[in-house]
């Protein structure tokens, strides 16, 4: 019995680490993703933001923001305490206690799986204020985002707080970590402007093509592939015959979203473009696995491939709506994570009979609200001292040059890509 | 007793889950290796086929394609379950039950582990028909291949069908998945024909060299990664002392077989061409996976590098005499998948005392020949109704202009790009 | 008790191979990663080194490297035996007998975790002389390294030779591995000389940027999630509260170590170039994963960060100085694995009440000296049969062409790389 009860605390722990790190990984997608749809003369920098958020993000959560989003499971809410900032290990002792608040998995690995979310949360954000914001002034955002804004909202549901207690659903974060990137992005968007040519003055809207599609596929297989620890992890538990099931059909769903996605946003495009337009194939993939993320236990395989392939459709359509209102996002993330991850929340109720469409109305507002709106004073105090936006000589040039005082890809842009 | 029988249904369900996650990486190994072999004209259109195929192959293997090859797990052999489209998932009582008959897995997380193989077996097709066949007809072709022409087969030998009651022994596919890919493959290269200029008039083979090897490289190693799920998996329990001995075996002789191909080939390509090709070591590498994917369990680790080997040495003197015969195939898929396939299959017997000859060469030319004729008839059909071929104009230009509206390097490929 | 002894066992193996996969992965880390610090005409020759010395690591680390370092789990110390090469797998009743000797998880196992490890200290040194060094003679000396060199080392510490008795710590490799690397790499280098054009006759330093840094970025985010099971696996056991609890916060540091690096070198560099340098930013994520690797299981989160912060700090100003040096090291590999694999050795007392510094500097100088000067002979000894470096000409031109007969990019370097 003794045994038996470490091996499942064993078996969960490694469940939740090998989870972690496949979530870690989707900041590699992140990066090759966001890197693949700028322009080359951009890239080095956007490449610089994303791992230096990831580093920022681990830092600040762990100084700080694990606390704020669970104060029960850190040293105490207010963390004055030097060293670990983390609270004790689980003892033997208490695990072997038994009942049903003994621990049953490692407190370390809890924080693992939880730093590797909110970084996945910040990620969103570099995307879209791509090829124009100052570097220095994301990662100061990047700072209070992770350290601040997305913990007290994370308290709010994931952390016990009252989203939690109203009946608020979102099984692994299509508001709490997909709206909540978007928001934030939205308010710093909003606040910083389309690039340099991106919508004439005669009211065109001119593509400007990413410079290495491969990456972008590449990110987008990646975060696929991460996903299934960001869903699957989310069950909590696997180790017995119910949770098993329960994560299995969590990964099954989850690759079915995907799927739906992909094939809508594809066919969408062929209609809407004339076009298979792989950059919209991409983003339906996304779009299916933010929208199945608020509730990917209680559908069917087959509900879950429609609820993708409504995202994969609504995609399309977001980006062009949002192109329409000058709303300027290079890789679509607001319209991936914010405008599916709302549709993903306002799914939930259609499989799962304990969530209501009013408190699932209910935590998006407050999301959307909370995040656009801290984020947009965080956005302008930044602009008000640092400046948020690059010069337009320097926009013209490129931000890799002056930011990073390097080039991407120093020997394939030849006359054609400084034309660009 | 209770506790550890639902612990190693968890244990085991979750090393599928793991295996399935690897494979599932498979498909952006494949997206990467033939995006990194085509010219950057047609870089996009590839990348659309591998993650469309992709998404096909999860709707259509949970639409039909599951229920025909596993008809016992499925609701029923015909399918007209609204619904699911699967089983019900096993019961606590049914698992505690006991027996050989007892389920000790998810039945979610085995169609997560069989669903990402069909789509193993699509990727094959997609690069030997790469840079001149028309999207939408590869994609329809796609539909029936992983819906139909896969499980029939599968269902032979992985599904209890006739082949595996002949004692045909395919562990974990270089029959059932690779030369059933490579299958499709040739049929499809037979009807349209290889890429203008690669075969002159006066019998000269022209080298069309890949666009990005470090991509190509890249994908090469997520195969090599993602095998380990498809080998080690395929063991399909791992919960006791022999059943984990075993997948440890797998995994070194996965490793070690790949190692052997990588090798060989560059050792073969040294005497051949005079020069370490990168191309020929990938393909080895390839090939060395492909050879003991039929029996990575019996060989001792230093027979599984010699099995390997071999496979390694094929593949550069079988991709040299395809060229001969003017089949052509952009990524070697029919020599790496098919021709080493064979080979795998074939060397079964060399450690396996269970296996015979002549049920491996019957089970060959059953896959061989089943998945050929089919796909040769669907081909046709796809051939005289919406064409395979793009036009001689399209391909000169590039296919992903005029199939997906983009190109995957705008700004790298200059005057230098283009002459090509 | 019988069926959760074997639970454990099935566990803890299956934990190692699953380490043992993200180790093999970081193979892929080291080619991309190196691939994208070099200029685009050596950018296929480096791949071609990196696949194939992780092939040659495997072959001959199971025909001799593996008996030398563990003589214990081989059939014996001097191999002569013929089949497997490795001793026989636990039986049933050796691992139900208990006690503390009773085996817990699979040989085939263990052989997997340790054969992808010689393979990461291989690929430290493929870096360091890259563009440059001839591929022929770079496979030789990898044939010595990972067949003789680096598993005496091995065996000294973690086979349980004298390093081990006399108190020397090192958890998962600052030593054993990294610095093994970088001392092999700076005996290559010291005779290899420069690149040529790197340092002027007046003593200026010349960079010579990498061609394809989301490439390098990718390797680094690849390196960052292979470092989960490097670390995570070297606790060695993870089926009770106490091991998953450790092996949850070795997780916990060993990322919490590369985002300290990451910040550290990202400001360092700030300060000293005026830039946001993104090649130190991904050196000081590496430089904080090597300086945890030493002991990533004692100091609480926030001290991980501080020892990985302080590594990224050391790598930015290690890089300078070995420039003025004119020890050229193209990716920087000297100092990330060498020098900063220095300081985790050194930084294990702080954390560890267990180790004494007095240790520390016998492991290190033993490692450090066995390994450059038994590295520096055989360099001697391939250069005065083979030679070790290209002609002039070829460095010129590229090593691309002359040793492998092809390009990396064959159409993105138009006018402006062939100046290069």
């Amino acid at each position: 019995m003794e045994a038996t009860t470490q091996l499942a605390y064993a078996l969960d722990t490694f469940y939740f680490l090998v989870s972690g790190a496949l979530v870690m990984w989707m900041a590699a997608g992140f990066a090759m993703l966001e890197a693949g749809l700028v322009r080359a003369k951009n890239t080095a920098e956007i490449l610089t933001k994303n791992i230096a958020l990831f580093a920022v993000a681990s830092i600040m959560y762990l100084l700080v923001g694990y606390s704020i989003m669970y104060p029960a499971e850190a040293i105490n809410a207010w963390w004055p305490g030097i060293g670990a900032l983390l609270g004790e290990e689980n003892t033997v002792e208490a695990v072997l206690a038994g009942g049903d608040g003994a621990p049953y998995y490692s407190k370390m690995a809890d924080f693992f799986f939880q730093v590797v979310f909110v970084a996945t949360a910040m990620s969103i954000v570099s995307g879209a204020v791509a090829e124009r914001m100052k570097l220095w002034s994301f990662l100061v955002f990047a700072v209070v985002m992770t350290g601040f804004i997305y913990p007290l909202q994370g308290y709010w549901k994931w952390g016990g707080g009252f989203l939690d207690q109203l009946g608020f659903s979102d099984f692994a974060g299509s508001g709490v970590v997909h709206l909540t990137g978007a928001s934030a992005a939205l308010a710093g968007v909003l606040l910083l402007g389309p690039r340099k040519g991106k919508y004439g003055k005669d009211g065109q809207i001119n593509a400007i093509p990413g410079a290495n599609l491969p990456l972008a596929t590449l990110g987008t297989f990646i975060l696929w592939l991460g996903w299934f620890g960001f869903n699957g992890g989310s069950e909590l538990k696997i180790s017995d015959v119910g949770e098993a099931n329960a994560v299995a059909l969590v990964f099954v769903n989850t690759n079915a979203a995907a799927a739906g996605g992909v094939v809508a946003a594809l066919l969408t495009a062929r209609v809407v473009f004339g076009k298979a337009d792989l950059t919209m194939a991409l983003n339906g993939a996304l779009a299916g696995l933010v929208a199945i993320t608020a509730e990917p236990l209680t559908p069917t395989p087959l509900v879950a491939t429609i609820i993708g392939a409504i995202g994969g459709a609504i995609v399309v359509f977001s980006i062009i709506t949002l192109d329409k209102l000058k709303i300027d996002d290079p890789v679509g993330a607001i319209s991936v994570h914010g405008v599916v991850g709302m549709w993903g929340l306002l799914a939930v109720p259609l499989s799962n009979g304990d969530a209501s469409l009013g408190a699932q109305l209910i935590g998006l507002f407050t999301i959307l609200g909370w995040v656009f709106i801290a984020s947009f004073i965080v956005w302008l105090i930044i602009k008000a001292t640092m400046g948020i936006r690059v010069s337009e000589e320097e926009e013209y040039e490129g931000v890799d040059i002056r930011e990073c005082g390097l080039e991407a890809y120093p020997e394939f842009t030849g006359a054609r890509g400084s034309a660009i």
